[in-house]
């Protein structure tokens, strides 16, 4: 498969390799928001969020607890953004599902530009949540 | 606890409930991105994810990915990013563990304001690589 990730993990091409299991391989991105920004990898090729594989899903979370840990005890950094951008409308750039670990700092000048929505009325605020909870059914 | 989030799970504060079990509750932020932007919050309280309660970190992904595939069939958005922010220099605000689902659409505008950083040689790369390697022995 022509996959970027997959070609790391089977190490046909190199990485910064910060962590391995069974499961999960963890790099450095090359394209760091600062230095030692970190992607957790499951070995297992999934595209992302959606399709997520289900032993995988299970596992990702307390290897994340652990990285978010250690990279704050070896950079010593202020903060720590965990993100998951799935699908291109959402900045997913290699359709490999990855977790961003983000080292942040005070003052270090990053941040959204976003213009919040509002909701118009909290019944149309309740009518939203409706509708996202009628697919948990 | 004077805790917004303990309160909106006990019911004190009203909110626009999405989903809860037994270990979460998912509500609509008040301010979303988009609307339909929603908090998936445990309703054991601890900080973020450096804390994060060992029985709460094994479950919670799973819920994240029903969420997900909830909210891109409600909505039909596009694509959609996980966000969880920790500490105030992460832009952490509500001091109890929570993480974001914005659901993202083509073209909206909503990007992060990054001048990326760059190693200065393999070698300063692997360095950052080993030094966060080490805290996980």
């Amino acid at each position: 498969m022509d996959c970027i990730f997959c070609k790391i993990i089977s190490g046909e091409i190199p990485s910064a390799k910060v962590y391995e299991d069974d499961d999960f391989i963890a790099i450095l991105d090359i394209r760091p928001v600062h230095l030692g920004h970190t992607l957790l990898i499951p070995k297992k090729h999934f595209r992302n969020i959606y399709d997520t594989d289900k032993e995988i899903g299970e596992k990702i979370y307390p290897v994340l607890v652990k990285l978010a840990n250690a990279i704050k005890s070896a950079l010593n950094c202020d903060g720590l953004n965990i993100v998951q951008n799935n699908e291109p409308a959402g900045g997913q750039e290699v359709f490999h599902s990855h977790i961003h670990l983000i080292p942040r700092y005070e003052n270090d000048g990053i941040r959204f530009a976003i213009k919040h929505k509002q909701y118009e009325s909290n019944e149309q605020m309740a009518e939203f949540a409706k509708k996202i909870a009628n697919k948990l059914k």
